[in-house]
């Protein structure tokens, strides 16, 4: 099944196409965007070999000027260097203001070449073709392009909205267990910040997600997509609603910088941080024990941890939690939920509160 | 005497304020931004001691958290590298979204802290406080912030408006005399392409300007920002008529691109431009000789240079010009003059006629 979203940003509104093969559309849609253009492809070497020759021989045929840019994938890779790589290969292919970059790929390459693309002559177009569950669901959409920097993720970027999002849901067939999982902790962040009926397709459907049905995963998609577009034309800028899609993330970017970058994938310590920021809400009464544990029976039986490992120190997670962007005034913002489907942003938690969920949260 | 040009991009808009001495007023205009706030005011080791230290006790004394970075001024430093250099400083001193940039400084300083403010977790306010009369003029009005990359100017960039341009005139009593002198290339430019009264106020009171006299200093760069400000307004990401705004530029840009950077100033290179351009108008008719004349007449007045140097290479200046970002599907754009005040934007002109007006423009 196929499925389109709009998202709605006045000038700068785009379609997101979801279903099984809709890569094939990509140099109809192009020309629909507005003719033949010189077309950058911005893949891993990996990627390359799996879908990037053939997406850029495709564009070739339809009258394009596409070749295909290669960048290391990799969180480690998420860096200004990388981005700087790119923009050598950009000025060396001569593109032009009028060119397109497609990013094709997961949430490392859309990010860079989001920022590239966001950047490069002050923005060019640029198309996302999101090749991991996460990305698919979260990044892909909302314009939001960054790299990370050693003391931060995300902490050097810009707000640039796509032309047009393509999620080829046959991508995920190639796509690791291990990563396919970590998608599946953002789906459920969506299902708990707005969308019971989401909750209760993850509750039960969980077996044929793993099972790669394409049509679950369609639709499971498609329901994110849906509340992340709704949320991003009402808040394009993050300047409130788009916070809460954070729920989760606050302990979860800051037990991924303590743990290293390379020991938890983004979807895993996202789980760790939902299961923190519940307990969190519990211990005050704002949520009841049912809805912990429910939480954490869908985490669970999605193949994802639950548990903060017990060498991790909680101290050190709430300090660096202040060196988020989502800090202001230096508090902390964290999204605390209230009941499946309904969750609030909330500046009055102490560290000990934090520390107190974080242990709760430990093996 | 104080002018205020106000820029009109509807939630975008801000004021520029411009007078001997208006620098004193930027800890109350912060207040009036939305109170105390954390302040990074950014300017170089020189600039630091003649005016940044001073800016930022103010801003201290006025309740707003402010701090001094540094960063190397010049165009071999207008890089990545300094851009990092600045991200690194603004999270050492824990920078939020909500804090502010001042840039204080030249054209390179208002890049570049331009650049990182637009960047700084997608995107934080700033305020510019341009010390030159090129930068007043010209690049703290209209949001264009950049670095260049080895193979180009500007490649690498955002638009990003500030909240605020404090032009203290006063400031351009440190300025050296060949910068003022190259500022007033800028000047000329926007009177060839729009005003026909500045252009008689630059041939009439060049003593004076030359002089530093504050009231004609004020007077030319307050001509100068309402002509850019009424310009961007009509379209703010150079879709097209603030092309117009590259008289002279295209030249200008490619000459300095082949002459290295180090040997013009920027104005110096773009008012060897504008004549370029109007003898390539000339030769086709487009202008008469006596423009020609008159513009070469006041361009000299001014101690700018007017010829190009025969040891640059008008066809390496030729190849130069095709990696401009103005190029589209391969052809360079030029601006060219019809009569004073009155410019087109035209990209028909061939490589022999942009030889042959270098040629003619050479000594």
């Amino acid at each position: 099944m196929n499925h389109r979203v709009t998202v709605d940003l006045g000038e700068r509104s785009y379609d997101v196409r979801i279903g099984a093969g809709v890569r094939g559309e990509l140099p109809s849609e192009l020309s629909a965007l507005g003719g033949p253009t010189q077309v950058a492809v911005v893949t891993s070497p990996h990627l390359r070999e799996l879908y990037g020759d053939d997406v850029a021989a495709r564009l070739r045929d339809a009258g394009h000027g596409a070749w295909v840019a290669e960048m290391p994938d990799g969180e480690e890779h998420k860096t200004l260097d990388t981005a700087a790589g790119l923009y050598d290969q950009f000025i060396q292919r001569r593109m032009e203001r009028s060119s397109l970059v497609v990013a094709l790929g997961g949430g490392v390459v859309g990010d860079v070449a989001g920022f590239v693309a966001a950047t490069y002559m002050r923005g060019v177009r640029f198309v996302q073709m999101p090749t991991t569950l996460i990305s698919q669901v979260d990044s892909s959409v909302g314009g939001k392009t960054a790299v990370d920097h050693p003391m931060g993720k995300n902490l050097i970027g810009a707000f640039h909205q796509p032309q047009l999002v393509l999620i080829d849901i046959a991508t995920l067939k190639s796509l690791p267990d291990r990563q396919l999982r970590a998608g599946l902790a953002e789906v459920l962040r969506y299902a708990v910040i707005q969308s019971p009926p989401l909750f209760s397709l993850m509750e039960g459907r969980v077996a044929e997600i793993l099972a790669r049905d394409e049509d679950t995963l369609a639709e499971i998609v498609h329901h994110s997509v849906a509340i992340k577009a709704r949320i991003v034309e009402q808040d394009e800028t993050e300047a409130g609603l788009r916070g809460t899609l954070n729920y989760g993330h606050t302990f979860g970017h800051a037990v991924e910088a303590v743990a290293g970058y390379a020991r938890f994938l983004h979807g895993e310590a996202v789980a760790i941080g939902m299961v923190c920021a519940a307990e969190m809400a519990a211990a005050r009464g704002m949520v009841d024990r049912d809805f912990c544990e429910r939480q954490r029976a869908v985490l669970s039986a999605a193949g994802l941890p639950t548990n903060c490992p017990d060498d991790i120190g909680a101290s050190d997670v709430v300090e660096a939690m202040k060196l988020d962007k989502k800090v202001k005034g230096g508090r902390v913002r964290f999204i605390v939920p209230t009941e499946i489907g309904s969750v609030e942003i909330r500046d009055d938690f102490s560290d000990a509160e934090a520390i107190a969920a974080m242990e709760a949260a430990t093996a």
